[in-house]
């Protein structure tokens, strides 16, 4: 049985691949076999991994709604736009919650112009600028002229710090929930800059980092409306691991949601993170 | 009487203004004269430019077609999009015809990785990368962003020619039919890249380089449609005064138009061209 890919290809329906991914998410061993092979049976020649997305996160619904969420972290980190904003504070949320000191944009003086840094990040007496690139769609690519204007700007603010206009940055990063083209990793990779993205760098991409802390961004969450997400955001409360740790009386003042709808969220929250952490 | 510029800003209607602009397009002293009386009864306060120039237009086509396509140079280069190919080329013409050596996009081997250089020029021992940007509204703008890319572009193959990779580039340029940021001419002026833009540098921008030599672009012959557009930048005739020359015959074959419309098309280039021409 033949499944296309979103890049196009045919790849072989694997009944053991799909169990794993499945326990990938958070579900438990006979969880992941009864949904991997109830899902096996709807598989039909042709049918693309989307449409086995859809069925996998119906079939998960019917045990644990959270379980479902995690498995569309690639679909909740597309949920983080469109304006940028929410993907910057979440990748701030995200170092932060990974030991680093993280601010969200700030502008420097380099040595020609005034630059912004969307997200500044420091561990172990390093500092680091970081170009967060959003993408709507996880498939669009980071392009070679993104990371140009990445090091470009950096380079301003060596020169900068040289000259005393601005705090010295060691590193400079991209980070993005999209991908990267062959001439953008070349580049960096030769220049010494630091590239995050979708399963990139191998084993150690924006999945591998959320997955390994559980650090969900709030969009996983099911029916998150976009005012829900905007005040989530003004109130830096990105990961699920905040969310579920807030008071629902503070909560629904802050986000200016119904009481009610404060609790629904911080239990969603608190579904999403909890086996996950239970289990690291 | 005020006037409402394309900035919003309000100025004061000034007849002898107005008389210049008109003489600047090719009319003669008389009929500039006369064109600017006529559109002066028209205009009422709260006009805007852009309506002032649709009178103008209106006025000068009743005494000759080419003194119109002139006075609209700027909505000329406007038509040389969308894809931003015709753009090159034409800046490519008028880099030949001001005594550069011009080439098209060619890709050149940096430090680190390919880059296409838009337009490459060399004049007296000088190769110039020339990045072109084309804007489908005059006043829109190019941002630092460009010109970072640009530079970083400019710096690997620098680097790349030092290690015997690519050829020698001295300079960088970006030129564009719109503006420039504040920050893009601060950056480019510490960076001592060159920056060519409608009116940019002052009294040494795109139209003064266009008008002084009259190499209006084709695309100010009213009706040109977009096949002919695309035949002429293929055949690399993107100046009036190059299909000024064409031969009937030929130019009918070359861009698959009807013999009489080859006819008419040379015709209507050389009105345009001939009047600035006798008066340099």
């Amino acid at each position: 049985m033949l499944i296309q890919k979103s890049s196009g290809e045919f790849v072989q329906f694997s009944l053991e691949k799909l169990r794993e991914s499945v326990m990938r998410a958070g579900a438990s061993g006979p969880v992941a076999l009864r949904v991997a092979n109830e899902v096996a049976r709807h598989v039909v020649d042709g049918m693309t991994t989307k449409q086995l997305h859809e069925y996998v996160r119906a079939e998960l619904s019917r045990d644990n709604v959270c379980v479902a969420c995690r498995y569309s972290l690639r679909e909740g980190l597309e949920r983080l736009g469109p304006s940028g904003f929410q993907f910057e504070a979440y990748v701030a949320a995200l170092l932060a919650a990974t030991g680093y000191q993280a601010k969200l944009p700030e502008e420097y003086m380099g040595a020609c112009v005034m630059h912004e840094v969307d997200v500044e990040a420091q561990k172990g007496g390093r500092r680091a600028a970081i170009e967060a690139k959003f993408r709507n769609n996880h498939r669009d690519h980071v392009r070679l002229k993104d990371i140009l204007v990445a090091y470009a700007r950096f380079l301003d603010l060596r020169d900068g710090a040289a000259q005393g206009k601005c705090p010295k940055f060691d590193e400079v990063w991209v980070v993005t929930n999209g991908q990267f083209s062959d001439r953008a990793m070349t580049y960096a990779g030769c220049k010494d800059m630091k590239l995050v993205g979708w399963n990139y760098p191998k084993g150690a991409g924006l999945e591998q980092m959320i997955d390994r802390a559980a650090l969900y961004p709030v969009t996983v969450i099911h029916g998150l409306t976009t005012a829900e997400l905007d005040g989530l955001a003004q109130a830096n409360m990105m990961l699920c691991q905040d969310l579920a740790q807030q008071e629902p009386e503070d909560l629904a003042g802050r986000i200016d949601v119904a009481l009610s709808r404060a609790e629904e969220l911080i239990r969603l929250a608190g579904e999403i993170v909890e086996p996950m952490l239970a289990s690291a």
